[in-house]
């Protein structure tokens, strides 16, 4: 299946690495047919551990619909996204994601993610990035203020 | 135990709150003992659902220290990370991590962690956003390409 989204988000990958703008992915996110974002990936370009192509691309579709949701919209993202960029589609929620090679494609090449993802799933004193619980009670107090604020807006 | 730099980001979630610029969380980074970056909620004021108090901060620090990598640096942040920014931090690479409130604390008041951390263990055919991969062949070009060029930043 040949799908004209996906096919210009692989060509912006092979361009990224071309420039030296950052790794090998990219990602377009459209919505009622239209191309409305894309990104590349960032990270030593812009100095920027975040700018993952999907992360890149998420930000910018959300700037362009002035919203912090990305209802309707489909991500086209050359490879299975990280466990960062995984997590910020589910905070963006789109309703579909495409993706071409897989997590352990990216691997072969030096782009451990399944490393981040056991981590995720530890407790923080056996995480391998050292952990402290400290001063809870006091960092408590915000979470009442917030619920009682009444012309908040949830997210 | 009574810290100087989690006080201070304790009293930014809680202005964060007051001031309506996002929900109750903030951040701090510290290099060699002097605070580089802090960082806010801004998911709702910035229309960015990446925009988590760790990842302004991130962001932040790296454009200080101008480098993709926060090597040497701490952390403060006044609750556990969800799954998005505790990858985020992986691909920063702190020394330390200091939080105050739980995952559990925040599910109380609305901010589901636990259910995309659950997502993120599913293969992309039980997810519950719809992912489909497509165009596997295609995609897989750009990685060569990455592994070939001499003059690449590993990240």
């Amino acid at each position: 299946m040949q799908n004209p989204f996906m096919a210009k988000a692989i060509e912006l990958s092979i361009e990224n690495v071309r420039s030296g703008n950052g790794g090998p992915f990219a990602a377009v996110i459209v919505k009622e047919g239209q191309v409305i974002a894309q990104g590349t990936n960032r990270v030593v370009s812009r100095n920027d551990p975040t700018a993952h192509a999907e992360i890149v691309a998420i930000r910018e579709a959300c700037r362009v619909l002035g919203h912090f949701q990305l209802t309707g919209c489909e991500i086209y993202t050359t490879c299975e996204p990280c466990p960062m960029c995984m997590a910020a589609i589910y905070w963006a929620r789109p309703a579909k994601v495409y993706f071409a090679s897989t997590g352990e494609d990216a691997a072969r090449y030096g782009f451990d993610d399944a490393y981040i993802r056991e981590q995720l799933q530890l407790p923080p004193a056996q995480k391998k990035i050292p952990m402290a619980q400290i001063m809870r009670d006091q960092a408590l107090k915000a979470f009442p203020l917030w619920e009682q604020k009444t012309d908040k807006i949830e997210y």
